[in-house]
């Protein structure tokens, strides 16, 4: 079935002969696109969402078959086995898209809210109104779940998308790509309102990137070196996640067990994802006493321990951290440990050695967790729980877009109010002013 | 007095060898205030207000002594009136700066209120705690007050300030941080929390501007031209305010004496400021009546009208806009007016040629009033309210450190909140994720 040409594939293989004509006109419909979403009703934009979901479904071997497709050319191209996993999306897939869909259109629409509406002494009510971002571009790699997952977080929230996925999954985002424009065919709403990039000429996401009068944030998915190009690249603000370098503090007063099983869940439960434990910091009161307990649950586990020097005091068969040990995101089954004085030096091992993502403390003592809380400069910091709870679902935003580690607009888990801004609204009745 | 050397100004005038040192160092030296600012308490940097305020009106003298070593520079440089007139302080500027401390110590704390506090199904507690950003670096022109407006509002959010004052108000700057220094002090609050440039070397914004480990946000407040540049260079995000190309759309429906107030406040109530109209737009239905009243009161008031060519067959004195005028921040006894076919055009045109800075609609309308407010795409729409209210203190935000055109982070008039941001607090029991 790779071999017979695909309709689909067929009729967005156009010649690309100017990339930055290309790019100029994309900019173009998808702001023109994102006033007609900016004004549509929440009603038609979840019309949109579930009947892209029916074609999803109803389209099955098709978007298997362009699917099959990039993972043959994948295939040739010598991927690996990991990167052909992302890449492979099989029935299941395509229903876990469908149902996500489906699941975006029953969360509450953000657009439009108005909220601190009151009265000023002048006489008129001042109020925010909460409001779509406009255009929003994002640049992921292979997964071509995101496609779906991006367009979808972005309709609900009434903005325009600007989509560029890996080229490794090019056919695959185009089948899906369809699918959408039938979603949006059968609400009425633009058809530019969700562009999949229909090349993968590198020099389009350069061109795309220095459009601010038409895309409003732009949102890198992948590995560090995408976020970093990106970043670098930018004319237009960017929502970043780097590093998830993370900490868990188990200060003189926690608890036993609940050290030993929010250490063991957050380092073993999933390691190669960015809210995993990579290093864990223990008071010294407590490191005769915990440490042993912990090293043993963890190497039994299979993970690798690293420690300052205190830590091998107590624990012999285990390496030394360097230097670089504090900084490193293992994503991987290592943890560097280690002791720390008191709470004021394991804040400040955090803030200086963090990347600001999530942080935790385990404790029984209500000042200490009130200063972690205050003085932890992490877009999440956590008391007696597991850093792994980092996460949009958990966090009861319905989905994620992705998780910030910037201070600015969003930080920690973006979901459809991070793809949203806030307005002033006033109203009057002829009021002037004096 | 001018000749006088002023110890003050002497202290500061240490010889700036090498810029990039210095500035690293100033910036190690904000980031470690800011953190213990972040673990302050409220009434720790309310003292801190009240002592700069009682600070400024017992240094009196020596700040006018400063400024008047200033001003004496500035004449003899041929600085403008009205750039003179900026950088005069005086005894009143003086008082008035020190209540303006006074009234931001009696404001709300935004820093360490938590919201949403919620369970999850999973046991956790997540909520939301507003945290300030960290260090700010403001860049302004020649008003001195600034430095004591800026400094109060980051220190009231717990932000420790970088403060890059005009070069013409360099011993102004000077006389008004040592003041700053005393307040600190009082408080027992790190001095490093607020640091004014000791040099006017240019090179130093520019390092400065490099250094986003160090700085968090930078806000420039002055001419297009000081914006442009900062943001050009920026690694660091800015809050910028660029044009204010303000619109009032006066309806089908609008009340007659409504829309003769409003416009006629929008334009004359003061014209070199960044909420006064630019452009006005007149529904086709009311020109023949609107227009002579409009063109009446206005001429009175010494405005010269350009209209688009169905406004000159209305207005036969006028001259004809051309497509600049439609673009124009006049700051100026200028307005441009276009009739419009209804109150599609009108969005249109405010979306195409306005700068997202704040609009107004008058109408009676209630459909046309909510499309307005949905539809335009600005920081603050309006409804029957005169564009002159877009303010931090008419909002109710209790000052105000800029205006921002950007949708991310903060849009409109920028208070105490917009300085600072919110990270998630996890709450829990030993909780581990399934």
């Amino acid at each position: 079935m790779d071999q017979e040409p695909l309709n689909m594939t067929l009729q967005v293989a156009e010649p690309m002969n100017d990339i930055n004509t290309y790019c100029t006109k994309l900019g173009k419909q998808a702001r023109t696109a994102s006033r007609q979403l900016a004004a549509s009703s929440t009603g038609k934009r979840n019309t949109a969402l579930l009947a892209t979901a029916e074609a999803l479904i109803s389209n099955l071997d098709k978007i298997e078959s362009a699917n099959h497709q990039d993972l043959v050319a994948a295939r040739d191209h010598g991927l690996t086995a990991a990167m052909l996993d992302r890449l492979t999306l099989g029935e299941h897939g395509i229903a876990t898209m469908a149902k996500g869909l489906r699941q975006i259109a029953t969360l509450a629409d953000p657009v439009g809210s108005i909220t601190d509406l009151q009265y000023r002494p002048s006489g008129i009510q001042v109020g925010k109104m909460r409001v779509p971002l406009g255009v929003v571009m994002i640049i992921y790699e292979s997964r071509p779940n995101v496609t779906i997952d991006a367009a979808g977080l972005c309709l609900k929230s009434a903005n325009a998308t600007v989509l560029r996925g890996g080229s490794e999954a090019f056919h695959s985002n185009q089948a899906i790509a369809s699918c959408i424009q039938q979603g949006l065919a059968a609400a009425g709403l633009p058809k530019h309102s969700v562009q999949v990039l229909e090349t993968t000429d590198r020099a389009a996401v350069g061109a795309l990137l220095q459009m601010p009068e038409s895309i409003d944030i732009v949102i890198p998915r992948g590995g560090k070196g995408l976020i970093r190009r990106v970043s670098a690249e930018s004319q237009i603000p960017v929502i970043k996640h780097l590093d998830g370098v993370c900490h868990v503090y188990i200060d003189d007063s926690a608890d036993t067990e609940q050290a030993l099983n929010i250490v063991v869940n957050a380092k073993t439960q999933r390691y190669g994802v960015c809210n995993a434990l990579e290093t864990l910091l223990v008071a010294q009161s407590r490191a005769t006493e915990l440490l042993p307990q912990i090293a043993e649950r963890l190497q039994t586990a299979g993970v690798e321990l690293r420690g300052c020097p205190l830590t091998c005091s107590h624990l012999a068969d285990i390496t030394t951290a360097c230097e670089e040990d504090w900084y490193a995101e293992y994503l991987a089954p290592i943890l560097s440990i280690r002791v720390v004085a008191d709470l004021t030096q394991a804040i400040d091992h955090i803030n200086h050695y963090g990347s600001a993502h999530t942080d935790a403390i385990v404790t029984r003592d209500f000042s200490n967790a009130r200063r972690f809380i205050t003085e932890v400069d992490s877009s999440s910091v956590m008391v007696n729980a597991s850093i792994r709870f980092a996460d949009g679902f958990e966090y009861g935003l319905g989905a994620e877009i992705g998780i910030s580690t910037a201070k600015l607009h969003a930080r920690g888990p973006v979901g459809l109010e991070g793809l949203t801004s806030q307005k002033y609204v006033v109203f009057g009745d002829g009021t002037i002013r004096e």
